[in-house]
């Protein structure tokens, strides 16, 4: 470990002045001198077959620059960067109501609107698979034409034999639950400009979580080499997983190349974002456990069904961490979890913070609470007893040689107020209100994962007049990656943070380091990053020993804006000193890779990739729930959260991180759906699609359980998802202990309302 | 230690077909369109004040495009790096005849010297200081006007108290000796060409062993911003010390500064080489060396005055060496070792291989042997039963930390057939002649020393096409460091030397490492060149990890020309990822140091620079003698050398330079004197100057004694030097087994003859 002077502290944000003024320039803020518009015309239509696209009356319109359609797509015209199954225009058949149809560019989004509704389309309906049974029916029609059917992937996992153990086991708890498809509802929604320059290189600078894959990506389907795409990400107005692949840069591109040079502008509306972006998969989640007599874990047997919607997209590898992380952070020995990713015409799912993993943990903690339940043990207590410590396997085999602090969390929890007067708080309840104190322990497997590099090319330069410039090459979503950057450099050479720059993620500039994603962003980045500070500061000693004639770089040390001689205190600015160096010597560029496990159960060879984790940040979470008895409307009043993400570098950073999950789980267990009827979204903006305001949270406490990971920058792990993942199964959880055994998220009234009065949820 | 396969094989050297086939290109092959002529009018007169310089008639002849005197230069007009003591062009006072005085810039070599004849000077001769005595004399004449006198500087190292410990040795020995002026001779003389560009830049193609230094001493002397000075330096055809400082360099960037940006030349004849060139100190050393009756080394008071000739270049650093070796690789207890370098109107002396050190090993040996005679011991036993071992302390009382081969060299030279039949082949020498087997232990500091930065920055490039691009920055005058650095970057990197490109030192495109002298380039350079090639090993792994979908860089290796996945036998082409890389990221730079010793003598701390070392290469040679009692000639007949260089990276190089320092070594033993009569050269050219040709010369053997430096890369120690130091002895060694107490070198005829009758030497 090194030592620190800002790190760990509550700096603050690097970012945080031209946020808060207004100038950070995002990707919607580029309006650039003679731009174009694009739009796409979607199909409307859920699942059909196109007969054709009449484009005669648009390009007629005064003002329309280009109207395409797939015939002018010139490469693979597939999206998808593991499994590319999606067209950029549909040309034969469409699969969901969202699907581009026709690209028109015009001068004006007058124009465009204009255009878009003068596309005459014909596609011949076809029936529609609005869900997961009319996929999995005998008779389904195929949106794929694969000789699986629907079923785009189909595993299973083993560990131990679980149907005997199982069968042994004198206590064994069954049930189904599922989970809604949920929208990311960034505020910046999908958007980006982009030009052809003479040279034939194309510029872009999109909102993207992921900008070196996005040339791999966009150059295969429209069949350009990836190095004449040149992207830059400024820092996004949100992502979770809704920028990780393709959503403007395809279209773009193809406009762009139709623009004659000049730029184009594409910027989704918050309906398009709906209709066309990607969703949290919906989750059916069967399951059956096994316990001894004292609340042992034994046996688990599950069966997940995750709907992928039209397309592929990451719903193999979601489905994976589903599978990994469905025992949940417990020592279970005997596993068997099977899942299926299926093709419905609904709305393309995709990645989403807690990644596959959200859903089971609503579904295995909602099997712990019942447990306890049936024992009549503390439902706390039963998670301690399980918990997954150092040196354990987890549910599917692999070793947890990192650090893992979920019992550390619990026992947080249990020493908390809330916990131990949760007995008072629930008999004080008003008149015809119920209280319930719920819990929930979860976890997220950080990384990509086996199978690809978690990798990350880190590059800081000295500038010619004696600063630092930090090239950030992971998307900045809003999370802090970046300002965590600059706080890693100022640590490792010792400077202020005026003596730096931070220059957001550029093809061109910075170095290929994977998405931002997986909460690897300041794990996999700032491994990288420390290396290359440490190269700059070896460096930096090494050259000025030679200037100030010391033998000896160890008679030296960085100062801010100097290096100090410490024994004669002479100095040599760092502005002297990068004035004698070449630009190419004033770089220094440092790689890191996640280590991986090679632990593997039984039928996990079969995900190529993403499979399985070694590194997991933990977390246990607390609501305090009230239900009104007469609307049965669930209010948290109380939210108290302990988390293990390793050390934790800024304060402030770690507890915003942890308070956006946890907001963005509480729209998960209580509002958030996106309501598709017969493959038509329902829930096309705001006023339907109802997340949470400020005003429908409660405080959120955020106590964070300083563990140290060896192998993590500083000793840190990424905590940007496991958040998500406990207010779905704690606010469950007090509903059941409160009599209400809730099986489908979300808990609006009137499911709430329909259990009360004694049915099923 | 690192495993290896080519380090260590005796591989051909990188640069041996471009030599041999004569298409490598020196300084001195620079022969730029539109080329001028440069050259000095030297003063011819050793000491003077310069009353006049009329340069009339020759700015009249046509074609003459500048005539300069010390009116025309810019900066400080002094030369130098350490002392700059040295007019570029001498105007108000020359202090030896070597001094310039004008410089002519001349559209042919013709025009040149027939403008430089048409020079008239008035320079009004001062008395001559022609030696040492001459300069300590009381009214001797101020060289510089320095109070010391012409003493530039006296010091004394003190360890112990010599001189009550030699008060009571039972044995003392007393002795005075003499060593020669010694001329360099490599075979490429001085040159160089250079421009002034538009922008400013003046240009420098020169044959020097200290590019990046030179920009500073050009800069100062003629009031150039050093970053403006771009200096490229190809193979020298050698360079021994004499080419580092300023030779051509400042007169030549002046002339450049008057030639309206063409191109001048300037490149000294031999005459002018030997007439203004650097020399080896000539020295007296007086020794007085108490031992016990066992043979026991205790007390040694030395006192030694090195003749700088008129300027000081690196006089003081000189004679700080040769107070440092003074009492040999031995233990001695007791040292009271005094210096004095002394101005006189001799030629400039400076830097050349062994330093200080080859005139000090001459007298500390030839005590040895009077000592051995005295105790009737075996002078191999006697030097045996002192030699230092790893952990004494050496006679300035530094420890000996690293590795310290001196008694391995004496066995191994105990257990030759040399050694071992002595007496059989002394026995049987033909008439009139007399034969004797002497014997020589030496040693020689490696590196700066303390004081400044012993520091190296190496570079290598993964070209476009994915080859590796290798820069040296380390003048190669010929000794091989920069094929061995092809060979660590083979090594390292698992290539072949045909993916390998070689670039010698450019301002512009390497970085600063420091001059080629003191043992030190294939030392500090390799070092940091290690770094740089794992630093380039793990980018490529990391790099080609993400292309290759390989989630451990251990799971690749590096191959000839690609990176291989181990277990798949995949492999990525090295000129694929190469294109894959921005150039920045191309590149990968390693930095090294030499480490020092925190221990100082006292008096010491006088010495700002170079004073004292921490590690040491050792030898132990021996020479098969023959003496004519009739001519008094003395001949090599057979010569061994045993050299503790550490690890041998390239046994073929090792034993070059051992053989090439002893051919040079046995020159200063027998044939080389720059003689000056009253401040005039009379040896001004190679038929007066003797160097010995391969006719004159026995077989050199060459012996490693491979010990583990564990500080150096590969485990190696720099042994330029140490093989220039042995001969001298060793042949004087020889020659006291037969009775000839030779005391001034070198051993002419006439002097052994002297001796032969009974005389002094």
């Amino acid at each position: 470990m090194l030592s620190t002077q800002t790190i760990g502290s509550r700096s603050r944000r690097f970012d945080a002045p031209e946020k808060a003024l207004g100038r950070e320039r995002f990707a919607s803020d580029e309006y650039p001198e003679s731009m174009l518009w694009a739009g796409a015309l979607r199909a409307g239509v859920p699942h059909g077959l196109v007969r054709g696209v009449d484009t005669t009356q648009a390009r007629a319109i005064p003002g329309v620059v280009a109207v395409l359609t797939a015939e002018d797509v010139p490469g693979e015209n597939r999206q998808g960067f593991i499994h590319w199954d999606m067209p950029v225009l549909c040309g034969t058949k469409v699969r969901h109501a969202g699907d581009a149809v026709a690209l028109v560019v015009a001068e004006t989004r007058q124009i465009l609107a204009e255009a878009l509704l003068a596309i005459v389309l014909d596609i011949e309906p076809l029936p529609v698979v609005d869900g997961l049974d009319a996929a999995l029916a005998p008779d389904a029609p195929l949106i794929h034409d694969l000789e699986t059917g629907n079923v785009l992937k189909q595993a299973s996992l083993r560990k131990g034999n679980a149907q005997a153990a199982l069968a042994r086991c004198p206590v064994v708890i069954e049930e189904t639950f599922f989970t809604p498809q949920q929208a990311h509802c960034f505020l910046e929604t999908e958007n980006g400009t982009a030009y052809m320059a003479e040279d034939g290189t194309l510029h872009m600078t999109v909102s993207t979580q992921a900008p070196f894959r996005d040339r791999f990506e966009i150059g295969r389907a429209l069949g350009l080499p990836p190095d004449r795409l040149h992207i830059t990400a400024p820092f996004l107005g949100g992502g979770f997983g809704g920028k990780d692949g393709s959503t403007v840069q395809c279209l773009l591109a193809l406009a762009a190349m139709h623009a004659g040079g000049r730029p184009v502008k594409m910027w989704w509306s918050r309906e398009e974002s709906m209709l066309a972006g990607y969703k949290r998969h919906a989750a059916r989640m069967h399951f059956r456990l096994g316990a001894e007599a004292d609340g042992t874990l034994t046996a688990l047997i599950c069966d997940l069904d995750y709907d992928s919607g039209a397309y592929a997209h990451l719903g193999v590898e979601i489905m994976a961490l589903g599978l990994e992380h469905s025992s949940g952070p417990y020592r279970v020995e005997h596993l068997e979890a099977n899942g299926r990713c299926i093709y419905t015409n609904n709305p393309v799912a995709g990645a989403f913070r807690g990644f596959g993993v959200a859903q089971v943990c609503f579904a295995f903690e909602g099997m712990m609470d019942r447990l306890a339940v049936r024992l009549g043990m503390d439902p706390l207590e039963l998670r301690l007893k399980n918990a997954i410590r150092q040196g354990d396997k987890n549910g599917v085999g692999v070793v947890m040689t990192g650090s893992t602090g979920m019992a550390e969390c619990l026992v947080g929890l249990q020493d908390h107020q809330f916990w131990r007067s949760r007995d008072e708080w629930v008999q004080s309840a008003p008149p015809l209100t119920r209280r319930g104190v719920g819990i929930s322990a979860v976890y997220n497997g950080m990384g990509y994962g086996r199978g690809l590099a978690d990798a990350a090319v880190a590059k800081i330069r000295l500038t010619g007049d004696g600063r630092f410039r930090v090239y950030n090459s992971v998307s900045d979503m809003g999370q802090g990656n970046s300002p965590t950057f600059v706080q890693i450099v100022c640590e490792v050479l010792n400077q202020n943070e005026s003596q730096m720059e931070l220059v957001q993620p550029d093809t061109e500039r910075s170095h290929p380091s994977g998405s931002s994603s997986a909460g690897r962003t300041t794990y996999t980045y700032g491994k990288a990053l420390i290396q290359a500070c440490e190269a700059m500061r070896d460096k930096l000693l090494h050259r000025a020993a030679m200037v100030l004639m010391a033998d000896e770089a160890s008679a030296l040390s960085l100062v801010p804006g100097a290096v100090r001689h410490t024994s004669s205190g002479r100095e040599l600015p760092l502005a002297v000193l990068a004035g004698m160096l070449h630009p190419e010597d004033r770089v220094c560029i440092g790689e890191a890779m996640m280590p991986v496990t090679h632990d593997m159960p039984d039928g996990g060879e079969s995900f190529r990739l993403g499979f399985p984790h070694l590194i997991f940040p933990y977390a246990a979470h607390l609501a305090r729930v009230e239900v009104d008895e007469l609307t049965g409307l669930v209010t948290v009043s109380d939210y108290v959260a302990f988390t293990d993400g390793g050390r934790v570098l800024n304060p402030q950073n770690f507890e915003q991180q942890v308070q956006g999950a946890v907001a963005q789980g509480l729209g998960y267990a209580l509002w958030e759906d996106c309501v598709a009827e017969n493959g038509q979204l329902q829930t096309t903006d705001f006023s339907t699609y109802v997340i949470p305001g400020s005003g429908d949270l409660p405080d959120i406490e955020s106590h964070a359980v300083e563990t140290e990971e060896e192998s993590g920058p500083f000793g840190m792990k990424g905590i940007g998802e496991v958040g998500m993942n406990g207010p779905l199964p704690a606010v469950a959880s007090a509903l059941l202990r409160m009599g209400l055994p809730m099986i489908r998220a979300p808990f609006t009234p009137e499911r709430v309302l329909k259990v009360l009065c004694g049915g099923n949820s």
